[in-house]
């Protein structure tokens, strides 16, 4: 069977397109007639994240001319070229108030409102680097493809009919000459501003660019820095204040990123930290932003959690540890068979430690995870327990890779104490039709018990014991002393005079049969039933430390230090233990030493082996 | 000894504020008399953090009346109120690009641009809650003391000089009025403006007002929520679009933070999830802000990495998990009597394992906990293996700390292996002084070494042993057999007869005794000298599991278990050992079982030992 599951971010921004697909608001731009030929159906949605990993829906490999999505870019480049202070006194950094094609240069200085107005952006193209009109669009084209991840081209076509229809721009750059803000002849820079506005992108270009500045200047796909870092910062801030023309104060309201939009109906925005975001429909609304583009943004912000004042950021971190059941094992001790067994298919059954905050961001780096072990792992354990936030988006996307990884026959299941989180993802269970409070409820109260379950499941199925997937317990077995690993090595008359100074004694379900902190040196049997040994905790939970079944054997560090009880022991249900007293062990060695010695080495023996399962679970949680 | 150390967090506001305090740049607003009686001295720096700590320097206490800081958080009323849509209906949300007293209605609706000027925060005042003036008053009063988190007043005669002279204010209610934006008689409307502006604030509770919104909402120190988590979103986009009048795209750029200044010298600004920023100085430059003020928050954003594009967010999972000497050991084995001690004495050396990002925000939080920490503890170790990224701002306090608790004869060392951040701390420590590359030099490879370090000193400084600071071991004493625990009784024939069977053999420093992988089933006495048990990492480092010195035994599981060695054994120096055949103990036992029986009970005693440590750490490292 191929692993091959969808993941529910895409499915989100599929059913986010469905959703859009139909509508006909807005119109495409006809300024040029190269723009008026774009399909007005096309239409794409596409995620990048700052890790690499690459969500796309629609039309994402159609391309189109970036126009003023060039502009932070450009700006981009003129800052890490010039620096702050020079690219300064050539451009401001204040919103116009004024349209996209205003001319907004400042009374006394000449110089433009900010970079994302044209007069601002043909300004910062002055500021480019290259000392040939060739070498600057090579330059230009080299840097945009580090931001894109492979190398872009200019539509000619495009370029033309800018070049010969650009007329308002022409005066543009004419007066920032005659104010001394452009420093030579326009006509290059004007040249290099069209071929600029023409680069051919598609949606996933503007995802991944978009991704390069939510990484801090690296490129997600190739690892290449395209910018260095202190400009990222400034950009974003331009893209913030100045992005969407008139629009930006609404956008910073109901969307909350920076981003820019261009004429050819590409939108550009950015998660600082997290993601890049890169949507395409040419239709145009009266701001002359991408209709459809806004309206998909502001569901994508409301429904993942993305404004900018809304995430609690945080990153890999959020996975605080991820261990198998081959590496650590739950609290009921197991035969050596069964223990062979886990160590074999333990990698199977996966525990996810989570941590802080779990938004949108968070989230998908966890689901992506689950879904690439998951081809593996039959069982997934996410412990929630240091999980200190949880919004509806992280419980919705938790949610669906359950019913997911369900309809594959693996499971995802829960560990935490918390009313709200359980509410948050039950009421997502219910609506996705896994039953509730079934034996299959993905709910535990700790790791400890979740991992049992797991272990429980992996015996049934892999081990070589006859036990269900429920109960494959050995509670209802009754072991003879001569099956015990504490007797071994002891010939017929030796075991006969051990099992005489044996003593037999029952407990009710419930009933303690060891104290913490009580003295004692008897070493104790299970015959039948089962017992658990549990230490109380601060928070007035007990934590289970161990559980043992008929056939083990227990107390043997009272038994040998002859000090006190470390954990208070149960028994689970009706249980038969013989009782070990170190007392007639002593009587007994005094006339048979070898008893002793051979009781002494199986002891030793079986503290070794606790010894080696507790090392190799602190290595792996120590790391 | 009283524990007192300055938090290099206040050491850098008290910096901050001395470069600034001398500024004489910008004029105290006169408009009103009231406000011209400022002392245009007066100037403080306050910080409050979203769990509740505060820094403050200078007049921090210094009421004033609030002003247009008002406007955010009557504006976050009214949303909270009246829901988004009606809220949105009676102001809109662009910058409005003009003065704060513009006038600035949709020529169509009727509609203030936005409710940071003075249109909008009376258009605002109009959806407050409250039957009659009274009763609206006191509700504003009580909600703006959710936030400062205690109860506010008017300041009266400021009150009355802006009713007497607010002549445009109420020129524009009545507009509002005539554009039904205002549903009422607008002038009890502007009563509560007037009132709303003259509310009583110093410094501290405006960093505490703007932490309440850095916290979603709720206030740091009472745990009151002051506003719902939704409108906080709303309020701060608010801020950041249009809060600091015609300097809102050159602060977002700068600076970097939602933020809202007043006529009166104050600026409350917000980093979302982390602090709340309040700055008081009275005089004003030509946009209206406080000219100190803006300074002092340029320089805070970019030394201390503030602004909302450069900040990777984290919050309290910054610290992985802390741990104290008593609670977790060194891979170093120890004498009981040397157990007992760091038993006792072991929480006074304390471990810190952070991760993620170390940037302001984060490390103000780690450097907040170690400074209460080491009031108890004189050894603080901050593990930094799992930390990703560290910023100049966070070397420099957690340098900062390390001078100031070596000051108090304590010290705080790093453990880690990344150059970057070494070189970052190091240029530190070197600037402050700390010899560096010294026996001192704070910089350990892993915790293990760090740690065995800490418990050197405090071995040095309260054990019962002679051993010096820097090498307590017992690496120049010899054991003779009669001291080994192995031994313990066995009688002076037995004993005799052990004695016999034992095998010298010496070792080179660095000699591998033995190697992982390989089968034993030979018991090591150390008589003399040190040796190191080491596993390979797939790092390609290596692991120490165990140090043992004369006195001490090794080799025990594989002599139990005859099976292979799990770890690779080298000498640390020259190293003289007796090996334990288990051959040679099987022919002993064949006529003298009760030595077996002896041989066994010890080696299973030291396991027990071993597994009791073991389970020690693995409670503290499993958290």
């Amino acid at each position: 069977m191929s692993w091959n599951v969808a993941s529910p971010v895409l499915e989100r921004l599929q059913e986010l397109h469905r959703r859009h697909a139909d509508s006909d608001s807005g119109t495409v731009a006809t300024y040029i007639p190269e723009l008026a030929r774009a399909d007005r159906r096309w239409f794409s949605i596409c995620l990048a994240t700052t890790d690499g990993r690459i969500y796309e829906v629609g039309d994402s490999r159609q391309t189109f001319t970036i126009q003023s999505i060039s502009k932070p870019f450009s700006y981009a480049i003129a800052l890490a070229e010039r620096g702050y202070a020079d690219t300064f006194a050539h451009v401001g950094v204040e919103p116009s108030g004024d349209a996209f094609n205003a001319i907004s240069l400042d009374p006394v200085t000449g110089r433009p409102a900010n970079p994302m107005i044209n007069a601002g952006a043909i300004a910062t193209c002055g500021l480019l680097p290259g000392e040939t009109p060739e070498e600057r669009l090579a330059n230009l084209l080299e840097r945009y493809g580090r931001f894109a991840g492979h190398s872009l081209t200019v539509d000619e076509a495009v370029y033309t009919s800018e070049r010969d229809t650009g007329f308002r721009n022409r005066a543009i750059g004419f007066l920032l000459r005659n104010a001394e803000i452009l420093e030579a002849d326009p006509t290059p820079i004007l040249d290099l501003y069209f071929r600029q506005c023409s680069v051919l992108v598609d949606c996933r270009d503007l995802a991944v660019m978009a991704a390069t500045l939510a990484g801090g200047g690296v490129n997600p796909l190739t690892g290449v820095r395209a910018i260095d870092e202190s400009a990222v910062e400034s950009v974003l801030s331009i893209m913030g204040s100045c992005g969407m023309y008139d629009f930006a104060g609404e956008w910073m309201y109901s969307v909350g990123m920076p981003a820019k939009s261009g004429v050819s109906g590409g939108i550009c925005a950015v998660l600082p930290g997290h993601l890049g975001i890169g949507i395409f429909s040419p239709p145009l609304d009266a701001n002359g932003n991408s209709a459809r583009g806004i309206a998909v943004c502001r569901d994508l912000s409301r429904e993942f959690g993305l404004h900018q004042y809304a995430v609690s950021r945080a990153g890999r971190e959020v996975i605080h540890r991820t261990y198998s059941a081959a590496e650590v094992s739950s609290n009921r001790e197991r035969t050596a068979g069964d223990r062979q067994t886990l160590r074999e298919v333990g990698a199977r059954a996966v525990v996810y430690e989570l941590q802080g905050s779990l938004a949108f961001g968070t989230t998908e780096l966890v689901v992506d995870d689950v879904l690439k072990r998951a081809a593996i792992a039959d069982y997934v354990v996410l412990d929630l327990s240091r999980v200190t936030h949880m919004n509806s988006s992280a419980a919705e996307l938790l949610t669906a890779v359950s019913v997911r990884l369900a309809e594959k026959g693996k499971r995802l299941v829960f560990t935490q104490r918390r009313a709200e989180f359980q509410a948050l993802l039950r009421a997502g269970v219910r609506e996705k039709s896994l039953e509730p409070d079934s034996p299959d409820d993905p709910m535990f109260p700790d790791v400890d018990l979740a991992l049992e379950w797991c272990e429980n499941r992996l015996l049934a199925l892999h081990g070589a014991s006859s036990a269900t997937a429920d109960a494959p317990d050995a509670s209802d077995i009754t072991a003879t002393p001569e099956t015990f690993a504490l007797l071994r090595g002891l010939d017929d008359a030796e075991r006969t005079a051990v099992c005489a100074i044996l003593r037999p004694v029952s407990y009710r379900m419930g009933e303690p049969i060891v104290r913490a902190g009580e003295p004692e040196d008897s070493l104790y049997l299970v015959a039948r039933g089962e017992v658990t040994a549990v230490l109380p905790l601060l928070s007035g939970h007990e934590k289970r430390v161990a559980t043992f079944v008929a056939g083990m054997t227990f107390g043997e560090m009272a038994f040998l230090e002859q000090s006190t009880r470390s954990a208070t022991i149960y028994a689970n249900r009706d249980t038969e233990c013989w009782v070990l007293y170190r007392s007639d062990v002593e009587k007994l060695a005094a006339t048979h030493p070898r008893i002793k010695a051979v009781l002494m080495e199986n002891i030793a023996l079986n503290l070794c082996q606790r010894l080696r399962t507790t090392n190799a679970t602190l290595r792996t949680l120590a790391q």
